[in-house]
């Protein structure tokens, strides 16, 4: 596997000293994902994992509602190819994931997002799960130290699926849905059900985020940043806890409160 | 034009103690660009500087070449949709676009990013613009002041374009790329020359951020984060001077650093 950082010289500026010095950055490579030998599309990710990436992606893009879809899948880490061959029976159609894609993004035709769970075709995530506020603060507090190309670049995203407060799997990425994705690929590959977790990510919660860890019936999503309003609409009417701001002993609520258990006095 | 913001109700959570507050958030929204009277493509944005957005986007996927290539342009800012008349003869194919997204995220089908700007056929800044690293550290003070939205939501990106110390605009979205874009946009319409201009932005730098710069012909971008490898590449062979890591009196420069002046002892 290539590695996920590179090695490069820099001019180190502080104040109006300047000097030349060794540095890291992370590393940013194109994955070509082939369905039914199609060329597909081209993610620019992380290049590591690619399996995961691959098999997140159709996932989270609606091409495979499952690992049962999937006949063949195989991965050339070097040259950045993974190529993914469709049981017999699966619909696959270029054409409608190009126009699905380049609506996909907006998912709703210029429309409102009312109802847009309906449209999705979303089954609600009715998980009984609850996390204990201290939990959660534990969760928040071993994120900070899941991160490893991070720590080297200050340039990728994490993303990781905690169940209790174990440690699933974890993924970093340049890109944010790239590690969402990552992580909702191995939970597929590797069977986890996702019904008894909480998902905690970097970066800011957008619609397409939120829509991700939705479809992986995920039922609680955490973030150290901010919500958009579209992405509450989504994890509101999907029955998904978000959580943004979660930094240290404090964090937002806004959505599904009733998850979240405090001692013996609960937010409805 | 709708609010970029929007209040909300969340449960507020501070050690074990939750309570209901007022909150704000940043609103996300579709914007539907339609070309030729053919629906093109849905962005999810921040619902404001529509106009700067749809111009920017096309321009940055190629789809224009510059404010020329417009024969009309007109904006349903409550709906979020765009129309845009190409001129008669400007070749179009929604079939490429979509074609050519899916792989320009990727730009090179697996294959690896070098002469990555002969395959995109940029051409190379050549601007001898300098900037005094003290001017250089003004821009960064200033960007810290310009964004409303964020210190709002904590949930947007914010791009700038500088003429010297002098902000020419400042764009924000809830999306990196839409904020390069709207600023792309405006200095498009209203025909400033980016020559000698430096754009300071607040996300990580990847290579389509690079990509959407250089196509300006922007010749320094700025960022308090970090670059991908990828952007790198691609900054050094457009010419660009690509600075990360930009805060307070203190910076990395990653490409073309002769382009940052101190005093008598500059960097090669």
């Amino acid at each position: 596997m290539p590695e996920p950082v590179e090695n490069i010289s820099i001019v180190k500026v502080s104040n109006t000293e300047h000097r030349q010095v060794d540095d890291v950055i992370a590393k940013e490579a194109p994955l070509t994902i082939f369905v039914n030998d199609t060329e597909l599309v081209t993610l620019l990710c992380s290049p590591e994992n690619l399996n995961d990436l691959a098999v997140g992606f159709l996932f989270s893009e609606g091409v495979i509602s499952s690992m049962d879809d999937i006949a063949r899948i195989s991965v050339n880490e070097s040259k950045g190819i993974v190529w993914v061959t469709l049981k017999e029976g699966v619909p696959f159609s270029e054409e409608d994931f190009h126009r699905g894609r380049a609506v996909t993004s907006g998912c709703a035709k210029g429309q409102t997002f009312s109802h847009l769970t309906d449209k999705l075709d979303l089954p609600a995530i009715d998980s009984q799960v609850r996390f204990s506020v201290d939990t959660l603060y534990q969760l928040i507090k071993q994120m900070q130290h899941l991160s490893t190309i991070f720590e080297q670049t200050g340039c990728v995203h994490v993303a990781a699926l905690f169940g209790d407060a174990e440690v699933l799997v974890c993924r970093e990425d340049i890109g944010r849905h790239n590690a969402v994705d990552k992580v909702s690929g191995h939970s597929l590959i590797h069977n986890i059900d996702c019904s008894n977790t909480a998902m905690l990510v970097s970066g800011r919660l957008s619609s397409e985020m939120v829509l991700k860890a939705a479809r992986r019936q995920i039922p609680i999503l955490i973030s150290r940043s901010a919500p958009t309003s579209s992405a509450l609409k989504i994890a509101d009417e999907a029955g998904m806890t978000l959580i943004g701001f979660a930094r240290g002993h404090r964090m937002n609520i806004y959505s599904h409160p009733d998850r979240v258990v405090f001692n013996g006095n609960n937010p409805e």
